[in-house]
């Protein structure tokens, strides 16, 4: 009877996208189903996965909001 | 001092209604509140019901998105 | 579909008791599934009740461990 | 490898605004990441911090929903 | 960013076992951050995934915990 | 009304520990609960903190459990 919480950042990850779609959200949902059966042999129909969404600004990382984190990243790179 | 974590999708399950409504709330947290109350003796002001509304396409079941779920098993049934 | 997390510290609430009973879970159990039955329909089979319990001095409140929290209250209702 | 998950109401706490701003996020993120530094040695790179904000309605404490609890509390000290 | 919390009983689910053997977390590990990288293009370095193993008697389904859910489905089955 | 979850690996950060000290607990929980005073202005006696300390072995991050992966970066590094 699992249960797994999936979080990740509001934004689009593929091309001229936002957020996270329909299609990939069905697809992390499948993954995590069939991980749980193959792995732990757990039965489809009681693993419960649910998809949170977190605004940019709400996530933080590296002590910053992750959107200032990955400028920092990327301006250390290119020195 | 407990607390209390209750996810469910976001849907409307009275009448005329898409999501759940504020007084449905209410009675969630005044029957989860006196539970506490009568099984473990915690005082109500000291508990605390966080109620979370999951989109329909951010749950799955049984390796699909719960509006798909529901459809497979209805189409099972009429089988 | 719902999940509902309870979180309670670990501590005997019941006397002679050290912690949380099995019978005192089996009580909350039913009641939260009642719960959503009652106000929102969700049948029974599809949630989930999951009963985290914290070692005291993993809770904090007021700013202090649950324990020092408490014996302050006690003192100032002593004064 | 710390992850931190702070749930708060969404209200604003600043005078004119209705939630809680990208600013004062910042500074919580920035806040739990020095503590946990300080205290734990953790390194920054390594905390996550997510913050949720709540619907006011989706609050429960006292056995009601936050609002009607804090009215509750203005007029019992108004007595 | 993802964060990912794995909930499931403390019960082994390979012979001989009484609980998820460390082998399997590496494989669920493996799995969710494959997954997370290959659908949302998430590198693996800042994927965290949690595996909380929650004792049988404070996991409950169907309004009783799990172990007693588990005899009455088996006591039906078995009419 | 805060509620903030907090959670670090089993293991000790300061010389001849092998977890997080009780002192430890206390000044998280101290810290977080003076931040959200200072920047959200909640008082402190109506903000929960819970710290949990997950074993090593369920802490996974860059495909591996953190053991494992600290041990990658090292032999990186050494190279």
């Amino acid at each position: 009877m699992p249960y797994v919480n999936i979080q990740v950042t509001r934004e689009g990850t593929s091309s001229g996208e936002s957020k996270t779609t329909a299609d990939q959200k069905a697809r992390l949902i499948k993954g995590v189903s069939d991980l749980l059966l193959e792995v732990l042999g757990k039965p489809q129909s009681s693993t419960f996965v649910v998809i949170e969404e977190v605004e940019m600004e709400n996530w933080g990382v590296g002590g910053l909001p992750v959107a200032d984190y990955r400028k920092q990243l990327a301006a250390e790179k290119a020195k």
